[in-house]
C-alpha cells in the first residue's frame, strides 16, 4: 500500500475483508496498533512489546464489527508507545505526517490512524482514547472525531493503558460517516437522537486556548448556539482544571503503570526518554495521591453531573492550538503539553462524550471545535456534529 | 573478528595498527564504545547516540599512546548506554557474554572490554570507571583491572559521564601486562614503585559482601597482610557507606544530567527504562543535594587522608558477590546493584586507584579482592599487584 504519511505499520499485512453487504460496505478502514487481529502481533508502537508477544489468538470485536458491517481493515498504524504520548511522535518507527500542517506533529496516540484518514488513505480509523488521543489528533488533522462514552464499548482485544480512562475512537473526514460508524458500534440510531436544547460555552476551557484559536472557533460556538436555541457561558468546575488536570495525570499515570509495570521491569524495554519519564511519573505516584484523585474526580462528576444534562452540550476548544512544529525539544514539547491536556482530561474525568469538528483553521491550520455531552449522549453529540457541518 | 562474547560493536572497523616496536610491541588490544577513532563515529552504546554524531576528528590520546607503544587496536567494544550501568546490559545491541560465568552478566559499564579480554580475544583492552564500570567486570570477568587515581589520566576524546568522577581504566589477563600498560599510560616505572608497610582490612566493606565472598577472600587478604609487614582492621569511614553511595549518587547522577541533559532534551533518544530511570534521578538532583554531596565528599577526603598515606593500602571486595544471573527483572538487578555501588563508590568519592585482583571463586563463579591507594598511589597497587599474584 503507498503511504506518503507514514500512517502504516510495515511488521503486519493484516489484512480484513469486509463483508459483502452491510452499512459499511465498500469502506476501507484502519485500526490502531492496539487492536487484536487474530494470526498477527499487536505492537503497541514499541518493537519490544512487538518482539516480546505472540500472534493475537483472535480480532478485536470492535475491528470484527466493522467488517462484519462491510468495511474492509487495509492496515494497521502507528501509535505512539504503548499509547503514552499526545503528539504523535514514535521514536522507534518515526512521527506519521500531518496532511493538513506540513512539518507539524499529527497529534496522539493514534496518530498513524489520523494520519491515514487525513490523507484519504482510508475512509476512515479506530483509534484509542485515554487522555485525548483521538480528539487531539482529529483537531490536528482536521478530522472529525469521537470519544465516545467510557465503559460505552468493551476494549476486549486491545491493549489497554488505564482501564478506567480508556476508550476506543474513531476519524472520519465527514460526520455523516462519524455516525454511521457510531451506531454499528455503539448500537445506537444517531438520526433518532434528541436534539440538545442548551449549550454551554466552557470559559474555562475557553480561556486555556490561545487567542487566535479561541477566536477561530468563535463564529462556530455562536452558530451552533443558534442552532441550539439557548446559550450559556459558564465554567465546567468551581476547581481549576490545572487541578483537574493534576489529579487525572496521578490517576491516569498509576493505572497506566499498573497496567504496564509488570511488564516493564521484566523487560527493560526500549523507550524514548519521554515515555519512561512518563511512566515513571506514573510509577512515583503513591497510594494518597491516587485515592485524592478518585475522590476528586467522583467529586467532579457529582458537580457537573447537576447541571450537565442529556438536553445540555459544552463546547470547548479540543486543543489550546494548532498542530505543534514536529521535532522541537523534549522540554518545548512538554510546555505545550500540559495546556493540550488540560483540555482533554475535562471529558476523561467525567467519562464524558466527546465529538471533534473540524471546523476553524489558525495560519491556515486546522484546528477543533469539540462537543462534549453527558455521559451516555453519544448519539446526541454524533447528531448535533451532522446538523452543525 | 569472531567474537563469540559478543565483545565488540559491529557499527565499525576501527582498527589502529601498533608501532613496529615500543612497550607493547606485538598485543593486541580493544577500547570500549566511548573512546574516539580517528575517522569513525563514537557510538557510546546508544544507536540513536551513533546516529547523531559524525566521525571522531582525532584518536583519543589513551588510545594513540598504546599504539605508538607497540600494541595494535583491533576494535571498539559494547559498553553499557552512555556509560550509565554497572551490569553490562545492553538493551540495543544485548548483553556481552561473560567467558568466566556463563549465564552471568559480565559487569558494565566497560562490559565488551572485559568479555574481549576474559575470553583471550585480545590482551587487553581500555575501558572507563565513573562508578566502578572497570573494577565490576574485573571482579565478574575474574580480570586484572585497574581505576587509577581520579584525574591522572585525561579524558580527551571519551564521551564523559561525570567529569569529577570519570577516568579511564583498563583490563588484562596478568598482573605484569596490567603493569606495563600503567607504564605507558601513566608514565610511571612500576619496578621502583614502594612497597606499601601497612595493610588496612576495610571492615565497613567487608560487612556489604555476602558471607561466602568474605570468606574467599580472607585468605588473600591474609597473605597480602603477611607481605605488606603491618595488617589493621578499621573502617573506612565514621560515616556509613550507605550515606556515602546516597551523596555519591546525587553527585554524579546530577553531573552525568549536566553532561547528557542537552542532548536527551533536544533528541529525546531511545534508552532502556532503567538507563532513562537512571538519568532522570540524576535530573532531579536539586541544587541543595547537589552541595551536600560536594561537602560529604570534601569532608571524607580529609578523613581519610588522615590515614591512608602512600605507605597504606587498602584491602576490600571488588564486588559484594560474583556476577548475577543475566536477564533478571529490572527490581531485582536494582537491588543488586546498590551494595555493588555501595562498594565501588569508596575510590570514587576518595579519587583514589584500585586494583582488582582475580584471585578467589565463589561456587566456581570469579570474584575479586581490590586494593586501593591514597590517590597517586597507583604505582604502588600495581606493584603490590604483581607481587601478590
Amino acid at each position: 500500500m503507498r503511504d506518503p504519511y507514514n500512517a502504516f505499520c510495515i511488521h503486519t499485512d493484516a489484512r480484513l475483508q469486509g463483508a459483502p453487504s452491510g452499512p459499511l460496505q465498500g469502506l476501507t478502514f484502519a485500526a490502531k496498533d492496539l487492536f487484536d487481529v487474530a494470526g498477527h502481533v499487536t505492537g503497541g508502537g514499541n518493537p519490544d512489546w512487538l518482539a516480546k508477544h505472540g500472534p493475537a489468538a483472535r480480532t478485536a470485536p470492535a475491528v470484527q464489527n466493522l467488517v462484519d458491517a462491510g468495511a474492509t481493515m487495509v492496515g494497521k498504524t502507528h501509535t505512539d508507545e504503548l499509547s503514552r504520548g499526545i503528539f504523535g511522535e514514535n521514536a522507534h518507527y518515526g512521527t506519521p505526517t500531518n496532511p493538513k500542517a506540513p512539518g507539524r506533529v499529527p497529534g496522539g496516540s493514534s496518530s498513524g490512524s489520523a494520519a491515514a484518514v487525513a490523507g484519504a488513505l482510508v475512509d476512515f480509523a479506530l483509534g484509542t482514547d485515554t487522555g485525548g488521543s483521538v480528539r487531539v489528533p482529529a483537531s490536528f488533522c482536521g478530522l472529525y472525531g469521537i470519544r465516545p462514552s467510557h465503559g460505552r464499548l468493551p476494549l476486549d482485544g486491545v491493549i489497554p493503558q488505564a482501564p478506567s480512562f480508556d476508550t476506543i475512537g474513531w476519524f472520519a473526514r465527514e460526520p455523516g460517516l462519524l455516525a454511521r460508524i457510531g451506531e454499528v458500534l455503539l448500537g445506537i440510531d444517531v438520526s433518532r437522537a434528541r436534539r440538545p436544547r442548551r449549550l454551554v460555552v466552557a470559559d474555562d476551557a475557553f480561556a486555556i486556548a490561545e487567542p487566535a484559536t479561541a477566536a477561530a472557533l468563535r463564529p462556530w460556538v455562536e452558530r451552533i448556539g443558534r442552532m441550539v436555541g439557548q446559550t450559556e457561558t459558564r465554567s465546567v468546575s468551581s476547581e481549576k482544571l490545572a487541578t483537574w488536570l493534576q489529579h487525572q495525570s496521578a490517576f491516569q499515570g498509576r493505572e497506566a503503570w499498573g497496567t504496564f509495570g509488570e511488564w516493564v521491569d521484566r523487560n527493560n524495554p526500549r523507550f524514548s526518554f519521554e515515555v519512561a519519564d512518563n511512566f515513571l511519573r506514573g510509577k512515583s505516584i503513591d497510594d494518597a495521591a491516587f485515592e485524592a484523585a478518585r475522590v476528586f474526580r467522583a467529586a467532579r462528576r457529582a458537580e457537573v453531573a447537576a447541571w450537565l444534562g442529556a438536553d445540555t452540550v459544552v463546547a470547548l476548544p479540543t486543543t489550546p492550538f494548532p498542530a505543534p512544529i514536529a521535532g522541537q525539544p523534549r522540554s518545548v514539547m512538554w510546555s505545550l503539553r500540559v495546556p493540550v491536556i488540560t483540555l482533554t482530561c475535562i471529558a476523561g474525568t467525567l467519562g464524558a462524550p466527546q465529538v471533534n469538528l473540524p471546523l476553524a483553521k489558525v495560519d491556515d491550520l486546522p484546528v477543533g471545535l469539540s462537543l462534549l455531552g453527558a455521559p451516555g449522549a453519544d448519539d446526541v453529540l454524533l447528531g448535533l456534529a451532522q446538523a452543525v457541518s
